[in-house]
């Protein structure tokens, strides 16, 4: 692994250190879609030991939106499973700090915020099956336009605890039957980034009223020939705390991920 | 393994040993659907060698339609790699015996029509899928309604070996989006039975212009919430054989299956 000794313009052939080395320094606090490619990028949310047993119990009675990909101590900024440097006060280039619910700062290291009790859950996130589904030849339509993903709040609930809990959100790509089949396929090997879609098809089925005009994100053409394709999203488990408005939080800003140590290929369950 | 010293009438409960015995005795010349329920059941096609080599490509380079399950040396009538006692003269309950494309006999035993020069091709089936869907409480709507599956040509060519060509036919069941998808999951781990659905939704991407007029089989209802999913069928083989028309053929009768000592368990990929 390269080891820049300034911080770099990360690419997506940089390495995962590099772009946390970046972040850190403060070099880079832009988005990491496309950074770093073959590594695992992840949802980030902290949360008072107060409430990190219920949020923990919501992860694992919701795996499909919310797959935990590991948990701090509290007050322990360090995840040595993710990356033996890696520091999640100083390592995601930009970061959401609330209170009750309002958001309250958008820095680009959380430092002066960080407490002793604070846990963190690093969270699967979408990046990484769309890379698999990718690099098996399947096109995806927001990557081609250039847009964020289309998401969508359904009518499907999540299995509450605690304080947490609220709808589904699920992201959506237009596929081919032959490629939404493939798909299936494909993320069924990578439970720890959302797995399998949860549903295909008649958007209306799951609670969504107009495909055209998504909760999240951006609309996307869906060609005659192809299906809508849904899959569970990590806007899930943020949607869930924003509701919950706990007294203090951290999370990433969407789209600046925490890139991890773990590769994209380690993913696929045996 | 149970060893019937009369014979028996077979049933779900049955092994594949009693239901070739029972056949080979002549004291079953039923449909097989549901019998030996644990053991994969087959289709037979067996041509004079000149066509074997052609065939046998034919069925490799269309491995969903036609996963070969094994073949016979010629003149060959065993194939202990399916059951160590099996017959292919007499084990399968009924059998149709061709000349030119036209049916001359249907007999319950084709030894004296044997030649030294033919070649028998085992074809899984899709009873073995149908039952892995059934174990994981998918419901199956032609089972339900006591049908037989709906089949239709389609506009996706087989790849052509020497004579055999033609159309793909595929099997559908209507299933609810979520089923869909499991479905796809479950076949997908099942290569020798046709493997993951080829099409879902939309018939006419497939050519299907009725869905409710099948070419072969049954029409089934499908409800509000379902897709049709579509799966390669063994009546593609069939049908190619039909249209090069050879010389000489015995396929088994419609529903009258070989019944083999594979377990469908043991077909599940690794």
């Amino acid at each position: 692994m390269s080891h820049p000794t300034d911080p770099l313009d990360p690419d997506a052939s940089s390495s995962a250190l590099d772009v946390r080395l970046a972040a850190r320094r403060g070099g880079f606090t832009g988005h990491t879609s496309g950074l770093a490619s073959e590594f695992v990028q992840a949802n980030l949310a902290i949360l008072p030991a107060a409430l990190a047993a219920d949020f923990r119990r919501y992860c694992a009675l919701n795996p499909q939106a919310c797959p935990l990909l590991g948990v701090t101590e509290p007050g322990d900024a360090t995840l040595a499973a993710l990356g033996a440097d890696l520091d999640l006060r100083t390592d995601v280039p930009r970061y959401r700090v609330w209170r009750d619910g309002e958001l309250v700062d958008e820095p680009t290291d959380v430092t002066r915020w960080w407490r002793d009790d604070l846990v963190a859950f690093v969270i699967g996130c979408s990046f990484s099956f769309e890379h698999a589904l990718l690099a098996e030849g399947i096109p995806l339509r927001h990557v081609e336009q250039g847009r964020n993903v289309a998401m969508y709040r359904t009518s499907i609930a999540t299995t509450p605890a605690g304080v947490f809990r609220g709808p589904t959100v699920v992201s959506m790509r237009p596929l081919t039957a032959a490629d939404a089949i493939r798909a299936v396929q494909i993320t069924s090997k990578l439970p720890q980034v959302h797995g399998a879609p949860l549903h295909l098809g008649d958007p209306s089925r799951i609670g969504i009223g107009d495909i055209a005009r998504p909760d999240y994100g951006d609309a996307v053409d869906i060609r005659d020939d192809e299906l809508p394709v849904f899959w569970a999203c990590g806007v899930t488990p943020q949607s869930a705390i924003a509701t919950a408005r706990p007294p203090f939080c951290i999370t990433h800003a969407p789209g600046h991920m925490l890139v991890t140590d773990l590769l994209n290929r380690d993913l696929i369950a045996a």
